[in-house]
């Protein structure tokens, strides 16, 4: 059984402190890989600090990781050792539900349902844990191939960061002759600007401040407005087709459904603590629609991959030691990241 | 100018009282009708006791109208005198914006935008007034033609609760192979439930009570759960491709969004008076949809008036004479009638 060094948190007001970790080693169709990179998630944090929950200590987060195929079993087909290849929020379905079919795994409905990445129960009954660690074992089926243009690094936070954005947009239609915006300007909005652009929409930046404005518009944003711009938000009503939302708390679903056309769709993939409140009304008058999405499928995570890779889109990172993970939260929280930390995973055993 | 006898309310407080109202002599493309009957929708009494805003008195409402031919303009090419025709929510709209020319007059962009039937202005630059009179001119592109086989009485209801369901179940899919729930049994939420069922849905009524359950298994539901009844609607989590909401207050959005599967779709077609609270996040764990929904062009109300005519689907009636449109109110209000007050227009001059 392979152990690998990894970096754990104990409590929700813990540290991150270098440990050790037993990985399975790969059954007959898993593959066991040398993690590379592994990017740091709003979702690590909000896990990690009991946000959303209990949850198990001590805890390996990490669901945007990327390496390099070292050891694989008798029967796996589809990756060869010394492979790049990617891991985002989950490892394991069933595979035979009506969603697993339709390549939908992360909404599997049999019991126990989708084995996140971290934080969840693999099919070894044991708890599973993410990327901050120098190796993971991976059934084939739920590994991308990160295209060969594509430098590990950059793969790693697409897992989930890049996915949970294209899959919104590819869905509900951005593409010529539409107006899509992006509020927020984060890790997550940083891609779906990227992404819509890409698509061929016309993009508007919706942050709160216009302090990300240059990298905005310079990754394809016709513009960018303030949501504290009364009179810009005024002027913006009933003009978009597809907003999406990749704040975590704090939108005001009111004033940005007002800027949605009739039957548009103002697309959520935020998991506010608190409740939200709103006017239904605003939806129905003009037939819009509020929707959430949670990340993609495995295959059309690949699809997103290669999207990338022949668009020339790729995250902007940071990449830090493992030890200065505690940090790094605090900054993301404090939205002082530029615009995602990845951790360079050979720093976990120095 | 044709004048007409109407009833109509002076005040939010006030009752109705037979008046005398004029129409325009029809234009070129016009045509006049006289109003054979006239249903009562919830949103007459929301308009006339100024629950969605202030509006001009005296008022004459009435969007559920059914007539018969009785003039027509010089250059009228769709119908003839003595034609069985209906109208709707609107009676006019630029005819040119993008919503428009795709079929959904009542999202008109232009300004001042779609004419409502009442309580709006129309082209003459006068208030509009509705079917609680005697007869209306409309401008022949924004009248239906009622199927042969289909009694007038029972039309008119169907120019509003009608499209109002037969919209949104078609948009999103209610065929074949969906679990479809109605939230509501009232004049709309009985249509709906013919709807879902005729187009092959297995059909779910979901009311606050049982009261009318012996009704939804008659038009075609397969069940009937009570919402209070915590059992049952936890048995049912996660197990609806689609939910009608057709009540206009005291939605319970959560325990209902728990009811879709992923990706499932609850459509709203109510307006209620005050702000809603619910977790945003029960949306986008599991990508599910909030859409609003309101009535439907021209075309599709054609659509679904020839639909019903196919399949044998009527709304059930009360017919009253004018003189008891007060009562009647207090009537819905009070969840008292079964399913649709619709006047005898011939009892207006009375």
């Amino acid at each position: 059984m392979p152990e690998v060094a990894a970096y754990a948190i104990d409590s929700p007001t813990g540290r991150y402190a270098r440990t050790t970790i037993t990985r399975r080693e790969p059954g007959p169709t898993e593959v066991f890989f040398d993690i590379a990179y592994a990017g740091i998630c709003h979702s690590d944090i909000h896990t990690a600090r009991g946000e959303w929950g209990p949850v198990n200590y001590p805890l390996v987060p990490g669901h945007e990781i990327a390496g390099v195929v070292a050891k694989i079993g008798s029967e796996v087909t589809k990756f060869k050792v010394g492979d790049r290849v990617g891991v985002g929020c989950f490892v394991d379905s069933c595979g035979e539900c009506d969603m697993c079919r339709q390549g939908e795994e992360q909404f599997c409905t049999s019991r126990p349902g989708t084995v996140w990445t971290y934080a969840s129960t693999g099919r070894d009954g044991l708890p599973t844990a993410g990327g901050y660690s120098q190796g993971i074992t991976v059934e084939q089926d739920y590994l991308m191939r990160v295209p060969d243009s594509m430098p590990l690094e950059e793969a790693a936070p697409l897992m989930c960061a890049g996915i949970t954005t294209y899959n919104p947009l590819k869905r509900w239609g951005a593409g010529p002759g539409k107006r899509v915006g992006i509020v927020g300007m984060g890790g997550l909005g940083h891609m779906g600007v990227q992404f819509a652009a890409a698509m061929g929409a016309e993009t508007i930046v919706l942050g709160r401040t216009l302090s990300k404005r240059e990298d905005g518009l310079r990754l394809g944003a016709t513009d960018y407005v303030s949501t504290q711009d009364a009179a810009a938000m005024k002027s913006l009503r009933g003009s978009f087709d597809l907003i999406l939302s990749t704040i975590s708390d704090g939108i005001e679903l009111d004033s940005v459904i007002k800027l949605l056309k009739a039957h548009g769709v103002l697309v959520n993939v935020g998991l506010p603590e608190h409740p939200s409140t709103f006017k239904l009304g605003e939806l129905t008058g003009q037939a819009r629609v509020l929707a959430g999405s949670n990340i993609g499928g495995i295959g059309e995570t690949q699809e997103m991959l290669d999207f990338c890779a022949e668009k020339g889109i790729s995250p902007i990172i940071e990449i830090i030691p493992a030890p200065q993970i505690n940090e790094a939260y605090d900054n993301v929280v404090a939205s002082k990241v530029r615009y995602r930390y990845v951790i360079d995973a050979s720093t976990i055993s120095e």
